[in-house]
């Protein structure tokens, strides 16, 4: 499984961020083409060690092949797009395939 | 679902730090009581947008109650307690529910 993990760290006014990415984002992105699925934190994220972000978004893919055609499709390119509408603290973007242990 | 995800920052040694994360502390972390899936990234983990962290490793558990359980039994304090005999370059420890969305 090929992972797109999006941490979001604290924006200047959290209710906004909430409204936004909820109402707004969340459509947008769940259009993204061979998407398998979609999950958010929920609640508070809570660091045992370093810096919590304010939410982590995670999307899995079967591969790298179909996360790199998402995000070339003009559904990805609106979803990646419409990050800065709404990211005000700034975001780190991820992908990497993972393996089970 | 509850997870638990650890970025581990690039070590001084990466392949001490891989040699001593497959051969003693994954099998340390799957002695974890509750424990539903765990699964690290497989190859190198690309950053879109911020920092790369070297290791993602995402451990999953029903619910925040069974998470926390698990890491106060002694296999939940001897997996954390091994983290800083290879996380030479930091670690970054997140606690969250999720939803699909």
């Amino acid at each position: 499984m090929t992972k797109l993990l999006v941490l979001y760290n604290t924006p200047a006014d959290t209710a906004a961020f909430d409204r936004y990415y909820g109402e707004t984002h969340i459509p947008i992105a769940n259009r993204i083409p061979r998407l398998r699925s979609y999950t958010v934190s929920k609640g508070s994220v809570t660091a045992l060690a370093g810096t919590a972000p304010y939410l982590v978004a995670e999307l899995t893919f079967d591969s790298m092949a179909d996360l790199n055609a998402a995000l070339a499709s003009p559904e990805g390119k609106a979803a990646a797009d419409d990050v800065p509408n709404f990211a005000t603290g700034g975001v780190t973007l991820l992908t990497y395939d993972t393996k089970k242990v």
